[in-house]
């Protein structure tokens, strides 16, 4: 299934080299006006650019084929259609099976009969219509002051710095959400452009991390057990093509704490109860405390390589050696990071609507 | 919501000190021989033991309330009460509230009405007739020759070995679930132990992680985006209360990684594909590929401690010293793990069924 | 699957001479004050009484086994239990196939493991719990003025009065809810009984037909297509066993008029818009349209009757006569409408959350 | 929403006088190859013609925008796109509220930002895409030798004959599918058409009712209570626009018999149990018996007539008269057949999938 959602469900739809990708967003209320040059500015964080990514280029010229009418929600499925342009499906070999891709499950799940071109359903491509969800989603949070942004924590061994509870807000975000390829401290990102380059020389990929922060939720939101903020939250980041880990506040780390160490005590601010420290990432019992909401991504290093792999073609059923030609993203994660973004406003929103319902979006 | 599935549908109920707790399990077919003392060797794994759980000593003595006749199921929804026995509501202060628990957060959800004794519907206490669950799951799994098996991969800084191509096996996963504590390498469990007990002595907890292994499972089940089986399997560990972290295959360490490291060639053994690596811990572009399904959870450090802790009284909103009595396990890890092994397997039987259907269950 | 619900999630589960029936209601907020004096008396409405019911008495003695503290919802799933008592179920034999029951359907569908014993999961007893249910969304329901009533509208070819845009109001439908078997005109209360007593001294049957209304709801609920709310109440009533068909407003009437005449023609009353006739039963385009909601529901005869009746014995494979002893109901009309009543009540609470969320319920 | 489904899920969208409309199918299995000419045919079907029809002429040339290469499913999403041609919306007035459409409940839903023209969402138009989803599930069926068909049952007060015991076969069916206006009795087809044409030249509208039949669906599909092949199966049907009214078997008809005459008693049939009568219409406890599963809808009189009629201009809140020019169908039932053989296709294969899963399907 290519759909979610309770209260807003989407379809998403398209293959990497088909006629076009899509999607429909379902229970939207009516009169929301959509911002398109914030959407367009979204699309074009997520592209590809410069000498770090693929040399794939879409322009990402969307579509609204229903739901919307001079500018303004209609109320009924809100329909966005991409076509597809700069497609070399030639490049792509449908019987040679590309090592961490999903060319082999997607024969035995499809029959055979999956679209092969350029991963099909499986490309992350696929992702570009999420950022246009997540756009107006984003819209539609910050007529409740919250505020979500994502940086860049590392690619491979070299490391950002981290949201903490001095240096998050809401300003911060701001500033994250207006760049292409997202940090705190500034002066990292050339190192990881050069870890990223030097991955590229070498025929090679990297991966990295994402840390996101979700700023201005009340406290109150999700549920125990099976809608538990982070059940909803990581359900949808595990669904990104790439996404191998997902952790909470402190996560893992936090194994290595006594709980005297992890256990984030509360105090009374201004009348606010808060708490010292947020290793539990703004979230207990599977609902908002009021904190920020922390969470980090793993990003495994992009499957599509030039070097040579061993490897299996499906039809003949032989060991051979693959030699990728194609366009590949070096390292995916300078992009990965706004569809991150964009997921996580689409789950705020779920959140936010499974208890509070529509009738605060006028 | 405490509900869950599309192809079998659960629905937890029970609060700690409340009068029960149980399941309902609707949709499973009728003809099911239940293997009561499978169930009951497994809620005794879970139970807390010895010197290094709480010393709260329930019986777990389940009641077949619908569903089940003569030992078979009906077809109908079955229905397990466990009655709560072994209470100290008084140990409890409804207004104290203690650091990384809900106590706060379930206050503001349920406007101060919820059943704050013992961590009411938010206690561990909750997952017992998960167990039940998982139980009957395997048991069905079984006949495809699925099996499921966890270890505690570490507690704190302390680590057992891995699972990996060599050791796997369903030998493996077997002698790991007729263990309390479940460990890969036996040498390392007394120091798993001391440093329980160290932390117990220092009226501290800590936390660790564990690893689970799903084997046996074919090619070709999940879906990609949002019914991949990394979405659907971290939906449902997020669920239980102290998982914080997730991850898949080589998880967060691989973004340490090139791509040429990190994928998973391809190769044949027997007729089978195969990959020499099992980075993508079984599952690409979602769907399972044949190989193990591996991934790792994080558990944080038992949230009550004996030791003072600063914190806010709610009702008069000032801030105050908590000095919890009551019984706490020193680390819950050695009892989650048993819950993990239970979701997981009512994972897979969800992702099964909801390819195959219920004709293979006779 | 006995499951329902998106917002509020019902999962309802026992068998007729099982240990227990009961359901489990998950997300309601915490702090609802609970009327069980309110649960009593609706309860004592669907229970069968004097000489036109079944013989069998069940006191309805339920149990709350979690979800409430001192009177009030915690905000946890709310689980009640009612145990059964008085059963017989040596009446019962397994596999001589009651004429237009699930005997046959249910041995085919469960591999003959259901449990037979008075109809067990089939069994109208299953619908007690959904009178707890639909008590409590009324409770909720009545702080937003909408009241929900029913009247049984004819026994076999014996007819009351109708809704009408004349009659209807809150006063009368709280006139109906007090009664245990409820008509508008009581004129035609004897010869309703007189028809029932009839089919029962001739070992025979009779059904009837159930029109409610739901008053005091605002425009703007619902969907169009598969939210509609008659797809809604739709599959909320034909869910309830011996309901053959459902329609709305005019319903199957309707195709005997013309547009001009089927129409329901705008005015403005007051500064509200209102539709002079109601033939669409307050419904258009699936949305509720501020007119009383109309909807009539047909229950076949009770399919239990003490005639001979020529069937198969599903074991030995051959024709034989049924002579069914048991307790049974020689019209069931009188006990059903209380359920229509119930779960009406539980799709309006459905029907209001999904739009307006719960920070109404206080 | 405009999404259904737990196996195939479906999310329709499009407006009546937008770009396009179309459907999102997810989760048919890859390799299934489609039918382009079938499609067409029953595209062709509902499509409006000779003079008993509206004159807006839409050709319904459809693309496939993803999901199928080389004429077979690929496992991934399949959308449909139907580009709007033919559309005349200065015809429609935005305040004027048209009785018995969604006029005035579609603004009150979306603060009058709903596409008001030619219905928008709400029209029947939006049903077309369903025709292609049902063309394709009922080319999946056939596989398993169930057929699907229906009649004009009536038009006004004009009857067809009915589906029953003797007449009913998959020969009947596959005739009843070749026609545009499919009736039993032919010799009923030019009453039919001469009420139609009545109508129309009074500038007036007819309903009727259409009595569908599953044939060769096998007995153990379904379950009692919320997924009772009734609930499933009105809740499609209520969603599509003009439906008044379900029932099954002898639907409000069985209100008038005695049980021993409303029950259907078993017999052995060459080693089959079938039953005598129908008036279960093949469904018992919410489970397939085998017989053929039999319903009827009632359809009203098409709500737009040229007739004056009194209404509210929604901007002004002034009452006026409504003179609608337009085009329109006098009788929307032999369009409206069309795409309850369609829904009811895709009901079934959500049945059968339900049960069984996809393996069946190669």
């Amino acid at each position: 299934m290519s759909t979610f959602g309770k209260m807003i469900e989407i379809s998403l739809f398209g293959e990497s080299h088909g006629k076009a990708i899509g999607i429909v967003i379902s229970n939207l209320p009516g009169g929301i006006k959509i911002n398109f040059d914030r959407i367009n500015f979204d699309l074009q964080k997520r592209r590809p650019k410069s000498n770090i990514s693929t040399s794939r280029q879409e322009k990402d010229l969307f579509q609204v084929v229903s739901g919307c009418l001079n500018g303004y929600t209609t109320g009924s499925p809100l329909t966005f259609i991409i076509p597809n342009s700069d497609t070399r499906s030639k490049d792509y070999q449908p019987n040679i099976l590309r090592p961490s891709h999903a060319d082999y499950t997607a024969k035995i799940k499809y029959n055979s009969f999956e679209d092969y071109r350029g991963g099909g359903h499986f490309s992350g491509r696929i992702t570009t219509p999420l950022v246009i969800l997540g756009s107006i989603c984003s819209q539609l949070l910050e007529r409740k002051g919250i505020e979500i942004g994502s940086h860049v924590s590392s690619i491979k061994d070299c490391n950002d710095e981290v949201f903490g509870i001095e240096n998050i807000s809401n300003d911060l975000l701001k500033r994250l959400n207006l760049s292409d390829f997202p940090v705190i401290n500034d002066s990292i990102l050339e190192s990881y452009k050069e870890i990223i380059l030097q991955a590229k020389d070498a025929n090679d990929s990297v991966g990295g991390t994402i840390e996101t922060a979700i700023v201005g939720i009340e406290p109150g939101y999700g549920d125990p057990f099976f809608e538990s903020i982070e059940s909803l939250l990581s359900h949808l980041l595990f669904s990104i093509p790439a996404v191998k880990g997902v952790e909470f506040g402190k996560g893992f780390e936090i194994t290595n704490l006594y709980g005297s160490e992890a256990n984030d005590n509360f105090y009374i601010d201004n009348g606010i109860i808060k708490t010292k420290t947020n290793n539990s990432g703004g979230i207990q019992g599977g609902i908002s405390n009021g904190m920020p909401i922390l969470f980090k991504v793993a990003i495994k290093p992009t499957a599509s390589i030039g070097k040579p792999q061993h490897t299996v073609d499906f039809e003949s059923m032989t060991e051979t050696t693959l030699n990728l030609v194609g366009r590949h993203d070096p390292s995916i994660v300078p992009r990965v990071i706004h569809v991150v973004n964009a997921i996580t406003a689409y789950a705020v929103l779920e959140l936010i609507t499974r208890k509070d319902g529509f009738s605060w979006i006028k």
